[in-house]
């Protein structure tokens, strides 16, 4: 599981901070996460291989998790796209994408989805037999979702000398890592358990932004490897959290350690902080395990 | 009058190769030509003080000259302005905007006027007592403009020592500047040429892009102090012209050499050249003083 921060800045953008902006790179997919303006010029300078992306998902219609979008979609246009592309975002989107394309008569040569989405409960919105994704409903300004991104668990692993060991034919072999107990060739029943290992553990990956302190998610994100959540202030500035309703690098680091998550990102920063490890040391008084998003930044898990 | 030019590529943008955007300072003015997604963060870049862009004008609704727009607005309205925006550009313009912002929750706290633009013979569409503004009307695959921005001329000069030898009442100095003959002190009628000098010149500059070679406008623009002129491609490209409704940078050259203006600024380069002296040897076989927009590059004339 990599991740790559192409920007995690709030609200104003400048040359060095930009939009919110990541890709997820999971089990063969890449998965671009919210798509503030300049993302197509950060997917290029990061080289990312971006025609590889089929699926965005929006978080919410502020300009900076959005106005990427438009350019990315007429660029995938211009360099002669022909794979499925697909949109998960809040209802309006499509009519938004659209109008923009239409004024410049720049209609898609390649198949262009839109999933418009407007639960206020978790939906499950994409599934293949690698990975999920669903809806994490947030609270903020507009109607926003963060996104739950899991690995399926793999096979399990065959302990193949034991397998010869026991004579089991290797026509089984397959059944044996689904799970199966199976037959060896003297006809007696072999449990599973003895002859395969665990598979590495399932990961997941939940991204929370933008969103006020709200531990009602807390129980679908339980245990999830990386939590990404917006820390757009400092407790310092707590009081502008109720207006604007983001979260505090704190609160941040009280969802982790409620939902007992392995690593906590922040990210988000509103532009009036200097020192970014001023977030780091806030969130470290609740939560240990605590990274700093930064443009450009490269996790792997 | 001094342009920056902030983009000056074609189609798809790079880390390094902006869209069409371009600031022209012109009598106190600070006008905004094109905004191609990032401008707001390459108006920071080079530190241009942004806020004092009231006057923003787009040439055509393709997504690398105006999908920077609505960031620009949305920072406008984060950043707490408060004066006047005027918005210029081709009809369907305001919906998207506005449908933009309305999505986002985001109306603007400062007064935002669009002007809408579906002439196709040149509109006078900006004038106060130091600049007058037109319309281009261009040759592209969209409705599309150029812009024509003109500098009034200034007062004539005072010859101060000659007026006071002429034993002329200060009370007319004022008069004689704005062009009136007056009398002097022992009422003989004095000549307005024979106490001032001449202003210096006005100057004005034509931006023509995008379009095909369109020598229609030339009589528009002729004797222009400066021409930006879009050269997407090379001559070796030129049947990709047609389709496209792009221009090479020969025949920039020729519209430069017809209109006898003083300079020719190249740019909106197509991606596929890596040299873009290749560009101004080509416009220098037919017009002689040719430069190349770069981007961040300042030109004061």
């Amino acid at each position: 599981m990599k991740l790559t921060i192409l920007g995690c800045h709030s609200a104003t953008p400048t040359a060095k901070a930009h939009p919110t902006a990541q890709v997820l790179e999971m089990k063969g997919h890449l998965f671009l996460i919210d798509c503030g303006e300049g993302t197509q010029m950060q997917l290029r300078k990061y080289r990312v291989k971006f025609s590889r992306i089929r699926h965005i998902f929006i978080s919410h219609l502020h300009g900076d998790h959005f106005f990427g979008l438009p350019g990315l979609i007429s660029t995938f246009l211009l360099l002669g796209r022909e794979a499925e592309l697909h949109i998960y975002g809040p209802k309006g989107i499509k009519q938004a994408i659209l109008l923009l394309l239409k004024l410049g008569k720049a209609y898609t040569n390649y198949p262009l989805y839109f999933h418009e989405l407007e639960e206020t409960t978790p939906q499950l919105i994409f599934e293949d037999d690698k990975v999920s994704v669903e809806t994490i409903p947030l609270d903020h300004r507009v109607y926003t979702n963060g996104f739950l991104f899991k690995e399926k668990p793999d096979d399990r692993k065959l302990d193949v000398e034991k397998a010869r060991k026991l004579n089991i034919d290797l026509s089984y072999y397959n059944k044996i890592k689904q799970g199966f107990d199976v037959e060896n060739r003297e006809g007696k029943l072999i449990s599973n358990k003895e002859i395969t290992f665990d598979p590495p553990p399932s990961k997941s990956y939940a991204y929370c932004s933008d969103t006020a302190y709200y531990p009602q998610i807390v129980p679908q994100i339980e245990g999830a490897t990386v939590l990404y959540h917006e820390s757009t202030f400092l407790e310092e500035h707590h009081h502008l959290c109720d207006k604007t309703k983001h979260s505090t690098a704190k609160e941040a680091g009280v969802i982790a350690r409620k939902a007992k998550v392995e690593t906590l990102i922040l990210g988000h920063y509103s532009g009036r902080y200097g020192d970014l490890e001023l977030f780091r040391k806030e969130a470290q008084e609740v939560f240990e395990n605590v990274e700093l998003a930064e443009d450009g930044r490269v996790f792997e898990f």
